[in-house]
């Protein structure tokens, strides 16, 4: 039994920032994570020849203030998603070359609709209160439909129509039709709309950080040193009016508080003594993870660039749904890395690994050429079989969620506190969330214990 | 470690039944139970005076053959809910007495919306296809839409709106926004309908087991024997090519297939060894329980029959929403049952217990006069916070969980199997169901030893 004044349950982003930024104001920390490596739903797998694949959460962009205060606490650089020469864009048999977030060159029909679409979006994100996106105007109304119902009543065209839900429910990693219209708002308004959320150059996906996610976490649990525990995963948490007792395999902390750190329905399988209140335990059952399938292909170099093609691709429907390059700084190797999403990332989950293989290299053959079906290396990450991931790459909120229960989203279940991208208002879903909400929570159990503030709650 | 045949997890109808069919086939079962009582989401309280009290599931119907067939084995007979006297309704501020199931008292404007929406319930159900409802032809439409947009979209009266609401998202213990159309039809049609769900005479509140359903699974458990281990909550099932090893509490059980018969929010709560395949453990995160408080209120006789009432009212919104007599069969002593469901439940769940007392027993007395306020005895069973059940009564399946993971349900995953009501297609959601979900369990782990049936399934 060890006794700290703060326990983490969880080493990703959102746990690695609660338990340093604890250690760094002086408190005693521990840090529990289930796996035998940090990172959470981040992962960056550095390659003998020193480049290196993020094998989840990879990019970061403007707005993303915390992700970036870390970047620069540690000496790490960013640099500029590639976006040279064309993207291109697979629907309905046709491909459509084009610059920019938005495939203008598209028919106009359909280039009229996602724009009015993307247009329409943008404002209904306006009128969320990121803080409490269940009390908008209409959250009760937006909260009983689907993002599938709103796109099928709202974008005629067919083409478009793909589109958008290949890249709104695709980024919900879950079918449009499982996902509540109010959380998708709020999710793309936290973000700062839905422009954002698409976008490369200057949106979510305009840089990275040079030598991966892992870049990032890796000093910041070297900082940490033995305050990490790896391979423990956490099965019980019980709490009195002294403090918690947290159970790992092979390892019992005492602690004055608990932040738990995990995607919800993660946190849904630790056994909580006394009962969590009603509305959290409810929540924990409520927000399940999607299925997600990122797969690096390496070549020795980026071929596509010579070709006039920036890498990125999309293609509704597809087991190679979308791709992106995916190179390092330097821009050797080439390494692309595609992107499959939802439902069609369980289906491919299930083929064989060479038939998976296949597939993709055929995708990529038939956008970018042959010379893309004899990779160097090739990586897949599942994340629907990352048991303690419970699937990726963000938990969502099916419809009625947010009105009944978002409000036990953040707030602390008496000496249990809760940090999660999912609980940040700004940037939820992204990396920056992740930070931003272990930053909240180191805050709050300084604040609750120096307040004296009470004991477990009951359900 | 224990070596039998068959292990079967969770110790409600489900498991219960399983456990009795394999026993009675001549095979050796141990059957693990979290709690240290048997019942699961039935429980039967038997009182000092020899009266009972159902705290969950209590009624029998029409077409329930298989609890039905239970009874007669066990000699346990049925008696009719009494429906003598007129029911009650109140919306608006108003109070409508009747006869029957729906209250055409009321405004004819109100009537005929509720029994318009009722009519067109029942033609929509008839669409679908049991064993496979994602089968049905509008399955996509159905589930991309929830109830309650149903219900906003096809019910005009506010008034039959607010009952039919109350009626239907009530009975699946969430807001009607949490419930997809798709499921909520499904489930109804698994019953015969929407008037078999809403029906008393003839419906699925037609009859009680003597001594309440404990009178069914008591003797049940009795025939076990020593097969039935009580507070065993099992937290780990590992399964290899020869046999399941099942951990609980203290407690190893080695045999050659399990049967997992908990909700799935719980059966979420353990960790397989291999992992599940993705869409079964995505629909774990996915069906979660609702929230439901039934209270039983004991007079020295039911006065409510003298004063020509039956003793069943509906109140939407309030927090007894709604009552119904829930005498034994001889009518002594008086015994009103209040069900508070979905929203309203949770609410004054987490009031403290002698504020929801007074609450309740002040509705009561408004519907049946100052007698009501002053019982011989009160005992109510918070579903919400009964641990190893997660929720109450029936776990439901939000927009686009059905079409996407319903195929999930009843398939075994290698050498684990699958029971409980909502893995029935009929009756699904009732105790019928649930005894229909172990007699399939059983029948089904005995075909596949039989037949020398595959290892472990992998992710």
């Amino acid at each position: 039994m060890k006794d700290v004044d703060f326990c983490v349950i969880g080493g990703g982003f959102a746990g690695t920032t609660a338990a340093l930024r604890l250690k760094q104001a002086g408190h005693s920390v521990t840090m529990l994570e289930a796996r035998d490596r940090l990172g959470g739903r981040t992962f960056t797998e550095t390659r003998p020849d020193g480049s290196w694949i993020d094998r989840g959460g990879a990019w970061v962009g403007p707005g993303q203030d915390r992700i970036q205060a870390l970047m620069r606490e540690y000496g790490v650089p960013a640099y500029k998603q590639y976006t040279g020469g064309e993207a291109m864009m697979l629907v309905d048999g046709k491909e459509y070359r084009y610059s920019g977030t938005i495939p203008w060159s598209m028919s106009p029909w359909v280039a009229m609709n996602l724009g009015a679409a993307l247009l329409d979006l943008g404002h209904l994100c306006k009128t969320i209160p990121l803080d409490a996106p269940w009390t908008a105007e209409q959250a009760e109304r937006w909260d009983r439909l689907t993002l599938e119902h709103w796109l099928n009543t709202h974008v005629v065209s067919k083409a478009a129509h793909e589109l958008l839900e290949a890249a709104l429910a695709g980024a919900y990693t879950s079918a449009g039709s499982e996902v509540s219209l109010l959380f998708a708002l709020y999710q793309m308004a936290s973000g700062g709309g839905p422009a954002f959320m698409l976008g490369v150059e200057d949106g979510a996906q305009d840089s990275r950080p040079v030598g991966g996610m892992g870049a990032v976490y890796r000093p910041m649990a070297a900082e940490l040193g033995d305050a990490v525990l790896l391979s423990r995963p956490v099965h019980r948490i019980e709490q009195d009016v002294g403090g918690v007792t947290v159970h790992a395999v092979d390892h019992i902390v005492r602690a004055r508080r608990a932040i738990v750190a995990v995607p919800l329905a993660i946190a849904s399988q630790i056994h909580y003594e006394p009962m969590l209140p009603v509305d959290r335990s409810f929540l924990h059952q409520r927000m399940p993870s999607g299925a997600i399938i990122k797969t690096s292909v390496v070549y020795d170099e980026p071929f596509w660039r010579t070709a006039g093609l920036s890498g990125q691709s999309a293609a509704p429907g597809s087991p190679a749904t979308i791709t992106i390059d995916a190179c390092t700084d330097t821009g050797r190797p080439g390494i692309l890395c595609v992107i499959t999403e939802g439902p069609v990332a369980r289906r491919i989950g299930a083929f064989d690994t060479a038939d998976r293989r296949h597939t993709i290299l055929g995708e990529l053959a038939e956008r970018f050429g042959e010379r893309a079906r004899t990779p160097e290396d090739y990586i897949e990450q599942d994340w629907s079989t990352e048991r303690y991931s419970g699937g990726g790459m963000l938990s969502h909120a099916p419809t009625g969620v947010l009105t009944q229960f978002g409000h036990a989203l953040r707030p602390p279940c008496g000496r249990i506190h809760w940090a999660g991208t999912e609980s940040s208002a700004v940037m939820c879903g992204w990396v920056d969330g992740a930070v931003r909400s272990g930053e909240r929570a180191a805050h709050e159990v300084r604040e609750y214990e120096m307040a004296g503030a009470a004991g477990p709650a009951r359900s």
